[in-house]
């Protein structure tokens, strides 16, 4: 049997402790849960007009499976461009992936997986940007 | 006093709790930490060669100050390019805006802060890019 003292000492050491460990991982995160520090690698496409929809999708389909093959990938997202202002200059599709650093980003660069995709992405691509910036605030 | 049958209960319930509160947070979010069904707006800067480094900088904190002035801004980050592939085609600064949706979106383009900050920019903007996209995966 504890004493009602030692109950309320655990009770506050676990309010401490509880507060410490969400309070840390809050500071790994800005306000809207993204962590900080990470590498991003903005990647956008203009298809062939000759390019059917799905030869686009053969596409999107294996930029997206190179999640599973290359473990590098923190994460990865991708849209089709949907923005009121007409500044995508023919641009549609947009790929966000997002790696932990530099060394992540040249494990994937000329990983296999990522060649085979460039394979099949090539005969389709009218354009391609690329732009990779350490995520800041 | 509380016997230890009850503090044995109490920790458990405590640990139920938490766990339960911990998942129900996660559910919200991506193994990354970011929220499913955001608004991306994806926003690529090639400034002109006339430009000195301070006139680029003052463009970058008015964009960088849009957040405090426009709620609907859900966040913001933005990088300079270190890309090696050399696809960035002059194209130097990206600023990734997200929103929670199109309504925000649509109170974001037209609001005069961001006119304002548009009227810093256009001197010295050599082209803009810009993408929206739903973040999928």
């Amino acid at each position: 049997m504890l004493s009602t003292k030692w109950i309320s000492f655990l009770s506050v050491a676990l309010v401490v402790f509880v507060t410490v460990f969400a309070s840390s991982d809050r500071a790994e995160s800005n306000p809207q849960g993204e962590r900080k520090t990470m590498l991003r690698h903005v990647v956008i496409f203009k298809f062939k007009e000759t390019s059917s929809a799905a030869d686009v999708q053969k596409v999107v389909d294996g930029f997206r499976g190179l999640k599973a093959k290359i473990p590098q990938i923190a994460s990865f997202e991708f849209g089709t461009n949907n923005s009121p202002e007409g500044l995508n200059d023919g641009f549609t599709h947009c790929f966000l992936v997002t790696f932990k650093d530099e060394k992540d980003r040249d494990v994937y660069l000329p990983h296999p997986a990522h060649k085979a995709f460039v394979d099949v992405l090539k005969p389709h691509l009218e354009k391609a940007m690329v732009i990779d910036y350490w995520a800041g605030e």
